[in-house]
């Protein structure tokens, strides 16, 4: 009931179906999330976003965890209602307790306050600060 | 520069003050950054603020870094430029690495990147994402 | 279900029935969607977006399916659901194809990230690009 | 030093030099500020906005006070630093005390909190709360 | 059916139901709204929300109503629905009529319009906006 | 001044620099703009967005003029001073005239103050616009 039809399995081109079979072999589950679906109209954009986000969300210097969480927060701050439920469900799959999720709200909270604060004061930048 | 000015120590109320000392104990250093000096013109702000960072910062069920990754994620979504800097700076000086800061920012910009998404598509929400 | 009512036909104070009119005429359907409804409570500021918006969307220096896709770029980044929704709608009735939406739709997403990736960095302006 | 240069008086078209006129004679003030030299290079626009802003910031059912002090609440929540400025002195032009400016920001700081808060945790809306 | 459950009165800890208990008491109705009920699964961050919220949103230097307004001003342009649905219903509920509704909205929507303009255009802060 | 260093040409990586040898073989000028240096501290993030962006910006279904102008109005509602103007100094490139340029302002103007009377009526997205 998006601006799009999400695709079914029967509909999608040769490449989206590649990229929804990539899907499930990493994730290890056949259901394929809304977002993916609607995206497919477009297999060369699915594609990249999928190429991309698998690197990004890897384990590296920050583990997959804290990255899931990082994105809650981003889509928090920019009130993406289908992000933040699929990327808090993604954090509880990779092991985030009730505890943590509130710290990341409360962390998310505290920083949407002080943004406002500081948006509304004018603060510059200390110098201490600049790289 | 702001909409207010910045206080110095001189001009700082007693409570404002009784703030300004528990920074410089908590954080080892005199210096007191500028959006504490704006706040000050509004002591009980001030105190309401600061004692509640302290205790969402504080290290609990998250540790102090992954704390500041958040907040600095949360205020790029926001694009508070203050907020930005003075809270990469915090995560450095917790020892976060030029990894972490980069991985940090590829999370920021793919999660950017996948609400413009997913809001542009209108995805509704799937039902094993709610609670 | 709003925060007001959605006003029906029989409810609108003859300025906002006048603006009703010149939408269903301008238009060349009886449907008034449900933004107009919900601004008629207030039939001077129903007048003045309606008059404002004509002009602006009108055919100019931009091509008005140019305009709708601009409109669309403005609100998904602003998260509005009910104008994306409404403005990828209109895009559509005036010939926005199925490709020409993929790609409106991985511009913005590259906007998003890129956004992010330049407020996390806190990138100062190149002086080339003042005007 | 934005996108446009700032048009300096000996540069308007006369359509733009009248509402420069008005803006000096309603405000009485010589001083004409920067948002308008830029948005000059448009005469319609600008006389769109200047004649939209002057009825929607007159006085009526909210004083004006009141109105400047929610262009500032809008502002900071956008995050528009020329906004937040120009609006602010506005409001202190209009009498806003300091304990009135405090008070504003405090509620915009909270409001950011609870706003992250709710979006954080995919709250509902109360049926009671619908029109 | 957001990231968590909502709790009931009967899953509350003692903690959060002393906070349920004082906003019985102080909104002199029975009825807790979902974000209390979400928030009361870190009873410490609901002791600390409410504690705060109770003294911003208190009569001062400004009156009850207008903070309410204010809080629906930062709740739109942030895009958290929920946020303005309930304190669109609290305005009502402290006397807001359909004419300080309508200019309300007709200010925010002016403010997000020249927000707009203003960032677009790059406009620099006059120097005597500058505290 | 930022949140890192910008780099210089003598201190990339091997890979940062094939990406600044693309960047200035495609856009014919040996200009290297500050986004670029201060993200070539992460090459592989570098290379990834350099990718991308060189596909999602060509010729298409969309012109790249239309594209930089959604580019525009994206980094416009989000408030991110550097990407508008760089991406309106590439649009003047790509021929954007002074008369366009007004318009998508307006249009940028005009989609922000609807967006902000839709989120605070609260509409309800129209069964119509559903696809």
């Amino acid at each position: 009931m998006g601006t799009v039809a999400l695709l079914q399995d029967a509909d999608l081109s040769p490449e989206a179906a590649a990229v929804f079979a990539e899907i499930r072999a990493l994730r290890g589950t056949d259901y394929v999330n809304n977002f993916w679906r609607a995206l497919a109209h477009d297999p060369a954009g699915l594609r990249a976003v999928w190429d991309r986000l698998k690197v990004v969300m890897a384990p590296g210097a920050l583990d997959p965890l804290v990255k899931e969480m990082l994105y809650v927060a981003v889509s928090t701050a920019n009130g993406c209602g289908y992000c933040i439920h699929s990327h808090t469900a993604a954090a509880k799959a990779k092991g985030m307790t009730t505890e943590q999720h509130a710290e990341l709200l409360a962390v998310v909270g505290m920083a949407m306050q002080t943004n406002g604060l500081v948006q509304g004061l004018g603060v510059e930048v200390d110098a201490v600060f600049k790289a």
